[in-house]
């Protein structure tokens, strides 16, 4: 029943893990069915949303999913509160308050519990912001995979800062704050013991410090986006779908870790579809480009950033373009389903 | 590693369904475990948290696990709605805001999920509350049962209303809205095929307009529970924990459907233990309680209102008592663990 199968296949008609991917089936479901429901248009879909009423309150929700639920360089806890302060910094927010919700498997080791609420606690006092509600849920063994997170998180916009997918503009210089897919990699590495996983880590790491050393560019911080699921790929494809642009990148310039790359390169995996946990994406008015390079490398989380593209003068809106080491241009389509599930 | 378990049992060391029942064994979870993870002390636990720098605005999460998706009177979509809207109105506020965020399993019919975000559309829509952000996970066949729901609610509190369940004290009038036990009943029945659900219907609904119409009594509502989760014997047990006073009702004032004392009967429950979803208890200052019980009976939720007991003057602090139809008392205890899974 997606816009890719306007004749029924009954054989079809269920859920598919690619629906969940941040990808194409991801947003045909939500296109065609989750947003209906609600009354939604299908406009630009934002990290966070504004509150009604509180136009400097926005809100984000996720659930966390993440299997296995320790990985080298995180948890499933770290990683819930990650991936929402993220979300509100994306739209340029800092994280005022959290909500936890958790889905428990009867015989889950408590042990465990511990592990992952003590590193959720500490991640969320690292960046200051309380936890304030919760709800605890339990199912009998086989009815959930372990543990399940969901974190809602409110946050409070800078004033000068009001970013959205739908406001890329050509000329923009596309920056990148550190090296991709270190996430996916390292979450699937483990899960599947592929041995990579003694040689990378996730890179999960919240953001909103990063968005605060860009809030003195204020209008000319035009779009920010993390890109988590279906990565870098599906982060410039929903900006220049949203914002009616061409963007180009050059691949010389993408930070690629080496053990990511010999990652890729086993599981046939294209780095920029690898989810990140830890990096974001700005584009940026032209002539304040360099000053946002310099802003994003005076704190350590982007330290590494790097300029990687540019939204084309013209171009047909919503194309993604990668240049290649040699030259060519090769379309980035945006990934259709799952190649990674499970990630976050 | 929970209170009443001092020497380690290894086999223990696990979660345990009751400990998701809303009983002894959930408040156990939280004070060992969960709440030391986020620097809280167990203070009175409240159906929704105020956010900090915002007084007026109150949070509330939940995670829905029911099963089966579908029971006479709603299905998880409806009930994902009313269970927040319900909790944000415990703290005397309307909603503003919704979040909702779906687990799926992959193989689910998307005409079952069709149905269910048609329904949590409806519920909203009804509420006029707007879903404004959410996150859709998949994951594989047998990593989740079907479908879980998460839904987090922003409310803005009336101004009159600070209602809390530490605020119960000596002398209030203890107020039923309506019927007891028939989502338990309901959902448990349907789930067994006991044949009960033909005669009964879960009662979720939303009862913010109920909360509203107790509004003009301001200060003089002292605290607002429904009672979820481990019945009314965990909300009016918690009431008189969190507030330090003893509360006793009588059997005769309770409002027990016959199918639901059959089915009760049956299945060796008490009713007072069984969950809802569309009825609440409200602590009144003696002076205002027949006006509270006249503005409750104003509105078609709380038609069948019914003042079911009081604060004792003095008396153990959290203890519940019942007075049962031949006069004698009997302690009313929370329930320990789990009799009712996944209701909700």
């Amino acid at each position: 029943m997606t816009r890719t199968c306007p004749t029924p296949h009954h054989e079809d008609d269920v859920v598919l893990i690619g629906h969940g991917a941040g990808g194409r089936l991801t947003a045909e479901l939500l296109d065609t069915l989750v947003l209906p429901a609600f009354n939604r248009a299908s406009g630009p879909l934002e990290d966070a949303a504004l509150l009604p009423g509180y136009r400097e309150l926005v809100i984000s929700t996720d659930s966390f999913v993440v299997s296995p639920l320790f990985f080298p360089g995180g948890d499933i806890g770290s990683l819930a509160v990650h991936g929402t302060v993220n979300d509100l910094a994306m739209r340029g927010a800092r994280p005022l308050a959290l909500s936890v919700s958790l889905i428990v498997e009867e015989g889950l080791p408590l042990a465990e519990l511990r592990s992952v609420l003590g590193s959720l606690g500490k991640a969320a006092q690292a960046v200051r912001v309380p936890v304030i509600t919760g709800d605890t849920k339990v199912v009998g063994r086989g009815a959930a995979d372990k543990l399940f997170i969901n974190t809602t998180g409110i946050g409070q916009r800078h004033g000068s800062l009001h970013p959205s997918a739908a406001l890329a503009r050509p000329g923009d210089a596309v920056l990148l704050s550190g090296p991709i897919g270190l996430h996916g990699t390292t979450v699937l590495s483990t899960r599947e013991g592929l041995g990579f996983e003694a040689d990378i880590a996730s890179d999960t790491r919240p953001l909103h410090r990063l968005v605060g050393a860009l809030a003195p560019l204020g209008e000319h911080v035009h779009t920010l986006r993390d890109p988590t699921r279906g990565g870098l790929a599906a982060a410039l494809g929903e900006i220049a779908r949203d914002s009616s642009v061409a963007v180009e990148i050059d691949e010389h310039t993408l930070p690629v870790p080496e053990a990511v790359a010999a990652a890729c390169d086993l599981l046939g995996l294209d780095p920029l579809i690898v989810a990140n946990e830890g990096c974001l994406v700005a584009f940026i008015a032209p002539s304040a480009a360099d000053d946002a390079l310099a802003a994003m490398r005076s704190v350590p989380e982007g330290r590494d950033a790097v300029r990687i593209g540019d939204v084309l003068p013209d171009g047909p809106a919503g194309r993604v373009t990668l240049r290649t080491l040699v030259g060519a241009r090769r379309v980035v389509d945006m990934p259709l389903g799952e190649q990674l599930p499970r990630i976050c």
